[in-house]
């Protein structure tokens, strides 16, 4: 891969995104990208890398869909809306996929609302991990504004999107992606989702994060960011078919939404096809706890992902 | 290295983001940061690798300094201000220096004004090299907007500031800076020299862009993207003490600024303290021409760096 060729092409492909994104001023190929931005902005950046994220021989395609969808559920955690991305990429020499791979990127860019608009490329030794970055920039809820981590208060109740836990695992009814395949390929982030709960909700949507490093750990972060302890019901942690109440906790990646809404607003929560459950609630002291159905509590901060 | 503990150690050195830069609404510790935005944006995304930009035994906070720099100069190449700044480490498991390293980008942020609002840490087996990247957005210069790589036009002047050529070797006056030292490592990017430049000459500043890859190849994008000819005179084209001709022009990671200036404002041009010196002139055609002394002429945009 000579990289002022891979330039060239990515140049080339980027041709039409001033005019498909208006507010793309300047796309790649100079020394900045031009966006222009009307108030706040969303700032978030993830890497991906081989062996760690994904499994070598993960088709270009779900390596750049992870890449792109981990950032855009950063932005969903905060309520927000994709407006653009930027993307680095380490690529070890003889590596046949690099064109495929940032096209991709920017097809699953555009798909989010966050069109590349500019990025670095590098060439690796043979052997080296593929490594990719993606920051995304976005906008807060118009209404609502950013959701934070840091606004649960206890008296609310706790809930989640959609089923947790065996996020690596091949889906059967899907058959599978291909090598490494599973859901933490294949997600859908939580934008839309977490836009109708700010926009019903407003201030009564206290905190939310998405679940990246699983429930108990991302949970414990609302609980250390907020300065409560969340108390989770055991029996009511949606479990994804084929995993388990420890998969559910611990397996991370789902990319799931947990978030606490005030008491009293129940009955307000929007339903969602993905479907929402109340997991728990937040009380005063510190951790996530879970109670089992046999009366058990265990802290499950501490579990799931920490590299 | 616990990425917990890393990141609670970053989120307490970053406790007074908000007071120091007034613009910072919500820095590390949550799904996103928040920065407040007023009009346009100026985004972008560099990597550094471990091999590749610097050598093994580096110290980290000259590593540091490097990968903040380089994205700071891609601003400073559009006469640019910075006003934040996203980060990522893939740090090899057993690196000693991973805190050492993140209070150094951020000090280094800080020191050109774009404090670090966020970014993601990995850890990667031992043995793989260190990759960190930089994105940084900034603001156009309030009066003349952002300056791109194509707006040279006939006729122009082709300037350079300070002088080119062996940005990898040891400075003697410096006595060097450790371990692969040399000014690739310590340079200054040339925000004020291209703010100034900028208001000075407001519209008469037709084109610019920072050397990464050397005068030759660089000028040749000015070139590429202006769709003109810059011929360049080999005699004028300022060298650095130990460099030479061929260093100059091909070296790169100089950092230092290449412009284009409209025919007849040449006495309009500021000085400067790094010295800005006319190097050629804009013509009809295409590529980056040398003429030398002895009236060889020689196509130098294909030089320098193409990994």
């Amino acid at each position: 891969m000579r990289e002022s060729e891979l330039h060239a092409h990515i140049q080339t492909r980027s041709a039409d995104l001033t005019r498909a994104f208006p507010r793309v001023l300047l796309g790649p190929g100079d020394d900045c990208a031009l966006v222009r931005s009307s108030g706040d902005l969303l700032l978030t950046v993830d890497q991906l890398i081989e062996g760690r994220h994904f499994v070598p021989g993960t088709p270009p395609d779900a390596i750049a869909r992870k890449i792109i969808a981990r950032s855009i559920s950063d932005i969903a955690a905060m309520a927000g809306t994709p407006v653009w991305a930027l993307a680095t990429g380490a690529i070890p020499e003889g590596y046949a996929h690099a064109d495929e791979l940032f096209d991709a990127m920017a097809r699953w860019g555009r798909r989010w609302g966050a069109p590349l608009v500019g990025g670095d490329l590098a060439s690796v030794p043979a052997g080296t991990p593929l490594m990719l970055t993606c920051t995304v920039g976005g906008e807060p809820h118009p209404a609502r504004g950013a959701v934070l981590r840091s606004g649960a208060r206890v008296g609310d109740g706790v809930y989640v999107t959609g089923q947790l836990g065996g996020s690596f695992e091949h889906e059967d009814a899907a058959g599978g992606v291909g090598r490494g395949g599973g859901r933490h390929l294949t997600f859908e982030p939580r934008l839309d989702e977490a836009r109708t709960l700010a926009g019903v909700l407003g201030d009564r949507l206290h905190a939310m994060i998405d679940i990246s490093d699983g429930l108990g750990r991302d949970a414990g972060r609302i609980a250390a960011a907020s300065g409560v302890r969340i108390e989770l019901d055991g029996a009511s942690i949606p479990v994804h078919p084929g995993s388990d109440l420890r998969g559910a906790l611990s397996d991370g990646e789902d990319y799931e939404l947990v978030f606490t809404v005030a008491s009293g607003a129940h009955a307000a929560i929007p339903a969602l096809p993905c479907g929402v459950t109340r997991i728990g609630r937040v009380a005063p002291g510190h951790g996530c706890i879970v109670a089992g159905v046999d009366g058990t509590m265990k802290d499950v901060a501490q579990m799931g992902w920490d590299h």
